[in-house]
């Protein structure tokens, strides 16, 4: 089966790309001797799982239990779900974990952390920081972080943070100075909880954009990071990675040909509104437009529009190829793990136009 | 089952406000003589086809062949495919018909007519028209149309649009003219083509403003709409029904509490990133708040910002509930389609809140 073969809209996975992602990171915790916990929010399947934790502890990082089900089921125990969790979702944990499971949950709120206080030890807790993305976590001032500490008692095992706000960082030294924050933050926590005579095994920080560009990790014991596997046109833009380190594209089928601009049946189901790049140096849209083989034939072209089915591809003078409906193209994302969640596989590349694999992936909740 | 006891993030229908919102649409249709090809890009199950298709032709209208496939397996075989075909859809579409679907494709390009019109008559086409949208179709005073029928051949049974810039239209009066460029676009093309001797029996129209607007379907032998089913905020904005009859929303759970917000655990999956509601009247962000019981008890409070797994509802002073962590909170969406399309199932309820019927929903292509 060659990409010419596939049924379109569907999402192509260079496989040179990805591993190309998974060893640059790997190689930079490496050099910081920090071990990596991916994220697997944006790949959410067991190969690229499988791929990246190659020479890892074998620990991963989720965002729904529905994924720690998942990725359970195929055997990778060792589970953060990093999103803060509810009292009614412990008994899931709980049964999860009573499987075979070992899945540690994040809080950062006082009857939370009594919920879990009443589970024994087998669901371990993280107490969020707030690094300064002022999401989630507490600040590592409050007093706040003693009390849950106390309150979590022996399910404490640590602290965690996410530099969400290196996102809008707009320069490599503006995402070193956030990194520096994310790890300063994190490192202070569990030095406060350790002189109020705690136990804290557990020091998780990351986000890609740091994990690319801190200085230090020090004092780190894990590093988490998702989208660099696949890479997206956002990340590129505040230099995450190269643009064409960009492992997912959109296949996509020219199905109309108006005047200056072509329809194709990749829309904002295949492709995600999401606009992430609007606020970066270059606004792709919803998308940067390349052929069939991965290449810029189309000069600048992008995805103006977004309709549920429909995507508009603005059209300029210089548009080489011939486009007639039917001609296969391949959209470049502004966010992988918002494109990649319409999709339930990856159709795998790897150097030719031949698809060497394909590979499910999990959605939903 | 009970609303409280629900996995979250999920889906909840109100089947009251469903069939509310199907009774509307059915009576409108009704007064004006013409059928519903109801549009099931939206809901995308069928349950609500069968109760959508109550006294009306049976003939549905899908988005992708997936829900065309979909239908089809549920015993749904009259099916118009709205999207604009490519060559290399026609196996597929002519499998499925051979399989006892009756798919009926659109183009507006000349070559995929001629790929049409080497299948036996089985594969019937509508030559899509554009009434001003400027998305795909033809204009109507453009020698294509007679061209595009020529080369159809016997393949040909009619003309169909969709005037989608209703959905710019900001009152009803404008709604109302946009419905009659639609309805008057596509009789010319129709009359056009009988008076070149084409046997058109299929004159198309459709979206759902312009089906609760137009002041005459004259000439029409069918209408097309979908999203009135679940409704929306956006589409409430543009007054296509009223806010209290949004039948769709999203249940979700108080994750975190940072001062003066709620972290819910509906992010920008859960809701999509649909920003449709930034060009409306009342801007909703990324969704507008209910309490579990479809009030509005936390006044206007609306999600601000979606990441992935997160939302973040900003309160005002009115707040009144409490809202400890783990409190369900139901998001009503800027966009029905989106933001089904990222969920498997409907939890229905019917005037309380038990949990009466789960609904399966297919995603995907």
């Amino acid at each position: 089966m060659r990409l010419a073969d596939l049924p379109t809209p569907c999402l192509v996975l260079d496989r040179q790309k990805l591993m190309r992602n998974i060893r640059s990171m790997a190689g930079i915790l490496g050099r910081h001797n920090v071990p990596l916990r991916p994220h697997m929010k944006t790949a959410k399947s067991i190969d690229i799982a499988r791929l990246v934790l190659a020479g890892q502890p074998g620990g991963i990082t989720v965002s729904t239990l529905a994924e720690a089900e998942y990725f359970a089921s195929h055997g990778i125990v060792d589970i953060l779900y990093a999103v803060g969790v509810t009292p009614g979702k412990l008994d899931l944990v709980a049964k999860l974990n009573a499987n075979g499971a070992g899945i540690t949950v994040i809080t950062d709120d006082p009857l939370t952390a009594d919920a879990i206080a009443v589970h024994p030890a087998e669901i371990k807790a993280l107490i969020e920081i707030d690094c300064g993305e002022q999401r989630g976590g507490v600040l590592v001032a409050e007093d706040l972080i003693s009390e849950l500490a106390d309150r979590l008692g022996a399910n404490l095992v640590g602290v965690m943070t996410h530099a969400g706000h290196s996102y809008q960082g707009r320069s490599v030294a503006e995402i070193a100075q956030i990194a520096e924050l994310e790890r300063s933050h994190v490192v202070y926590a569990a030095q406060r909880l350790r002189a109020e005579g705690h136990a804290i095994s557990i020091v998780s920080a990351g986000s890609s954009p740091t994990g690319r560009h801190a200085e230090t990790m020090t004092g780190l014991t894990e590093f988490r990071a998702g989208v660099y596997m696949l890479g997206d046109l956002f990340q590129a833009e505040i230099e995450t990675h190269a643009r064409d380190s960009i492992a997912l594209t959109v296949l996509t089928s020219v199905i109309g040909r108006p005047s200056g601009r072509l329809l194709v049946d990749a829309g904002a189901l295949a492709l995600s509104k999401d606009r992430g790049t609007e606020s970066t140096p270059n606004d792709f849209g919803f998308g940067l437009v390349q052929d069939i083989r991965g290449e810029y034939a189309l000069g600048d072209a992008i995805v103006r529009k977004a309709y549920q089915e429909h995507g508009v591809i603005e059209l300029d003078t210089a548009n080489a190829i011939e486009t007639p409906v039917g001609t296969k193209l391949r959209i470049l994302p502004n966010h992988a793990c918002l494109t990649a969640a319409a999709h339930d596989r990856y159709y795998v590349i790897d150097g030719s136009d031949e698809v060497v694999a394909v590979w499910p992936r999990m959605n939903g909740w």
